[in-house]
């Protein structure tokens, strides 16, 4: 997905256009909201989104922390750690994912496979 | 993308799952977005979202109207033509498209090849 939007588009669109080409690139709203509780060490988070790949998680970290949205830090403990945390930009997105969450949940038919039930917060 | 999460994933992250796996989709958030004006034809509504081509726009919008956020009318004109609509569902993402864009303009670089302008509503 190209992050490149015409020149002629207006300016909102361009943006969402920027946002889409982020988040919807696979797991990345998944990383971000995963990342609410606070930090989180590799294994932990790749079992937070699901069935994401080492490889593919290591990636999106990757991309995440180049566009400034998680931040990387090793721990003190021995051996020494590695978690990931959100950054202010990061957390800035999280109660717009809760509002999409909620939008989901009014508007769109159930997740297949999954009970139905009201999304609550 | 799968649109099913996991069983024991978080309700609202399940439905979290399911939006991305509807707006991750490259062009809908931006075909949402570009119905915001009222009630638009094919070919008008191509030019505004951009590159994409009629049969990806068909499609899209297919699988829009198929998730009950666009609406399709014929219209009263000779020779009939069709137009697009958003549903209630359809106009109620869009202050979260709104949130989304001004979180992408506060947060991330700007788009490659873009002038750099803030969003501005």
């Amino acid at each position: 997905m190209s992050a490149v939007p015409r020149r002629d588009m207006p300016v909102c669109d361009a943006w969402l256009v920027r946002a889409f080409a982020l988040l919807g690139k696979r797991w990345n709203g998944i990383i971000l909201a995963s990342l609410r509780p606070g930090p989180v060490g590799f294994a932990d988070l790749r079992r937070a989104v699901g069935t994401i790949t080492d490889s593919v998680l290591s990636d999106r970290l990757t991309e995440l922390s180049a566009e400034g949205l998680v931040e990387r830090s090793i721990t003190d403990s021995r051996p020494p750690g590695v978690t990931y945390t959100l950054t202010g930009a990061g957390l800035a997105i999280l109660p717009i994912l809760d509002q999409l969450a909620a939008w989901a949940s009014g508007n769109l038919a159930p997740p297949a496979g999954h009970p139905v039930q009201q999304h609550s917060g």
